[in-house]
């Protein structure tokens, strides 16, 4: 049984038109600019912007993609969707982006224009639209002419004064998978390495109704607790006679969705390092290939960033293994003039260990490895320093970031290169997959324009950064929204309608471009 | 490219220890028994215990399967789970299952068993393990040997006194995917219709922080509205000073997440029947197949079923379509001596269109009609009428009910007979398609014992029953809950461990069946 190429055609990414300069946030938190820029790459993060949500930003991703590959409705057999920041527990967020797009194109293709199109949301963190892939690469593949849409959306948002908030990004990519793709070509055959973790979570929070009121007490500068029959109120919740609103519901407590995680940086970090080099190890099985061939096979590395820098800071030690298995580390050793710490000079394995740590670092420092790191995983970082994460869609961003500067190279000699794909979602699972670029990936490229795109945005200060993060706006900040998909409103009545979305367009652009 | 034979090689069904009798809610809530009963189908409501959630009732049901299978971990590629009772917003309610089945199988196999195993959440309300099944049905196709597992779990829950409370229920079903099943094949190609819609759903629902200090501030007896400074007290949460709890985020507001539905029956009855009727009409297309012919192609009928008789309350249309494209409209009209209404009877179209009820009402009380359901969709019935609405399982229970009433017929007649299954999901989707039993059928049926396993549950009483579903009990209910998967715990310290999910097993059924 011969086995169809099948991939990636082409990618769109949508950015909020909004950015916070890591340089202001550093100010505001007093923190060394210095360590966030040059330490980890950061240098602007995007910004949702008040009627921006994981809908609108992955709606307006796969418009662009229809539009600029000529697409109708009617030829997309799926949308399937990763993304952590879904906004109901039953509906998808597909279907609001679906909502959307049968709205826009009713005019040109009638209402039933999607009518046919199988979409739902897959959920594991950050590695949700991987999984989307994978999956969408095998339904491509089973039959000719299947034209699938992956779409990842995400509100990376963190509580501010929290580690995580200088990470902060949002953003969508979305892209068309097919038989005998333009841009690049991917075996289904993923590497995968999964252990139950909690290193970064957003858990249904349980909270008393008795805790609710304690805490209001607590705030009231003239009640004190004393005076409170709190069985009392309890009771009367649960006969729930009293009041209508957020507390009058059946249960003795409340759930409370928080978009802001719950997580453990350092702890992630390293579950992210050992994912990742597990599901090395299970491709290679997958694939019948040699440890220490890993750049002999692949040109080029493309990774999930949690921050720009990520992948260079954890990925020595597979840098030094693949040395290690392809007989050039005593080469790399004496080229780069690193001593290497022997047990027996230590006088406890403790002494020795820290060594390690330590050589690891001159590894990590060493000219080899800059250039290792200049020449194959720096080519997908940029657009993540200048947009922050975008959790689901963070390891495509890194993709696409990879095929642009390409652009800017020998083009002539890019087609047949391959890049090793590492996805990473917290609780915890990695994948690796292998793309090999395709002779028509120029023309492709060309279009995704990421740098021209993140140089038109706006730049917001402080002030405003603090009201979006509260969500205390209720219209966009950004001078410029037409051409674009937006909330319009969520139904706030307390009865069958109760969190109905709307959304709505801005038509300015499509008026522009046409 | 010859497609392998694929499909479900084997069910597990796990329901809670508990239920409720439909006729005890009856009592409770005054409603009238025989509407529930003889109208809806309804005789008891599987009902969680205290310590169960969708990740518990997924690994026992998973669980049961690998072992009346002889399955190894690591002989599992995959276990997608279908579920609209997720636990995290990120991590997925799959790997808390994964989490459960590596600590049972560490011992044996090693806490590495499972590394290589895919595990993901696909959301679509009911519809969702379908997705994931389908999925896993290409995958499975695409490569021999690949052996996965599919899982819906739910807590089908809703306020009490809603009109959706009588549909409750709790359950999970575990499939085995694979090549050359002995059970049933199935065409991955599934006939889908998709329409964004709010008829049942499950929204972040918003509440401002103002809004729960007028709420307590109402509650509290000795306290006046007018003697508080909203205001001043908005301004205190916002700085984050004065509270360590749930008020306690940098949001002006807080997002709920409730287990019970915003839902609006008759209109997603509208949904399920159109949607239904379109997917059909997708299946159709796919597979090059006649209108009339539905009854010559399958021999039963499985559904999505939010209570027992939904698929023969609304069949009827199809029913009747299905006749007419069939060439035997005349035949059945004759012998069930019925009248047909026609337009230039009546003064109006009003009154016409009022008689083509009431003349769709004689259709479902027509003998060919009570004939038909009895022979092709009650055997898919019985099941639920015992445990209520699953949400993502409800399908796969109409397929295991279909089967197991099949070892009362003439097994030998069995094998070859086609099932056509209807799956719906709110929001929403639905989609159709065809099952085939294979030889092996009916010792793999013999092992399904959901009568049996129905037969030895437990009976609780209404107080039990609202004690459970205001969730004020912390230990399980059930006299014999060993053999099962359990919450033991979950961290409420507001730190990095806040909302971590412990688990446990209870051994003592492993200990009576080896």
């Amino acid at each position: 049984m011969r086995t169809p190429t099948v991939g990636i055609d082409d990618f769109s990414l949508y950015v909020p038109q909004l950015y916070f300069p890591i340089e202001e946030l550093a100010k505001a938190r007093d923190l060394v600019y210095a360590k966030l820029n040059k330490g980890l790459g950061l240098e602007q993060m995007a910004i949702a912007d008040a009627c921006e949500d994981a809908a609108t930003m992955a709606a307006n991703a796969v418009l662009d993609l229809l539009h600029k590959n000529d697409l109708e409705p009617a030829d997309i057999g799926r949308i399937y969707l990763g993304t952590e920041s879904a906004l109901d527990g039953a509906k998808p967020t597909a279907t609001y982006v679906l909502d959307m797009l049968q709205d826009h194109f009713t005019d040109a293709y009638g209402g039933n224009c999607f009518l046919n199109c199988d979409v739902v949301d897959l959920t594991f963190a950050c590695i949700g639209g991987v999984d989307a892939l994978q999956n969408t690469l095998e339904w491509a593949a089973a039959k000719e002419g299947r034209i699938g849409i992956v779409v990842t959306s995400d509100d990376a948002k963190y509580e501010m004064n929290s580690p995580g908030e200088y990470t902060q990004g949002a953003g969508a990519v979305a892209m068309l998978v097919k038989q005998s793709p333009r841009l690049l070509a991917i075996d289904p055959d993923f590497g995968v390495a999964t252990r139950p973790a909690h290193d970064f979570f957003k858990p249904n929070r349980k909270v008393t109704k008795r805790e609710i009121l304690q805490e209001v007490i607590e705030l009231l500068p003239n009640v004190s607790a004393a005076d409170v029959d709190l069985d009392e109120l309890e009771r009367k919740l649960a006969e729930g006679l009293e009041v209508n609103g957020v507390l009058d519901c059946n249960e003795s407590h409340l759930l409370l969705h928080k978009a802001t995680p719950v997580f453990d940086g350092p702890y992630s970090n390293q579950a992210y390092q050992a994912r990742i080099r597990e599901a090395l190890y299970d491709y290679r099985r997958r694939h019948g290939s040699e440890p220490g061939q890993l750049f002999q096979d692949f040109d080029y590395l493309a990774f999930h960033l949690p921050y720009a820098f990520q992948a260079r800071r954890m990925f020595s030690e597979i840098f030094m293994e693949e040395l290690k298995y392809s007989g050039k580390w005593v080469d790399f050793i004496l080229r780069n003039e690193l001593e290497v710490p022997c047990a027996d000079d230590y006088e406890n394995r403790e002494q020795y260990l820290t060594s390690c740590t330590d050589f690891l670092r001159q590894v990590t420092k060493s000219e080899d490895y800059r250039k290792f790191v200049q020449e194959r995983i720096a080519p997908g970082e940029w657009a993540s320093s200048r947009v922050g994460n975008l959790y689901a869609g963070s390891v495509f961003l890194s993709l696409m970031s990879t095929l642009e500067a390409l652009l800017k190279t020998d083009t002539s000699a890019v087609a047949g290169k391959a890049i090793c794909v590492f996805a990473y979602g917290s609780g915890s699972k990695a994948k690796v997959f292998g793309a090999t670029i395709q002779q028509g990936w120029q023309e492709v490229v060309a279009n995704f324009t990421i740098e021209a795109r993140l140089n038109h945005r706006q730049a917001i200060d402080y002030a405003t950064y603090e009201q979006l993060h509260r969500g205390v706006l209720t219209k966009n900040v950004a001078d410029k929204d037409d051409g674009t998909f937006f909330l319009a409103d969520v139904h706030e009545q307390r009865d069958e309608t109760e969190g109905v979305r709307h959304y709505g367009y801005a038509a300015g652009w499509l008026l522009e471009t046409t």
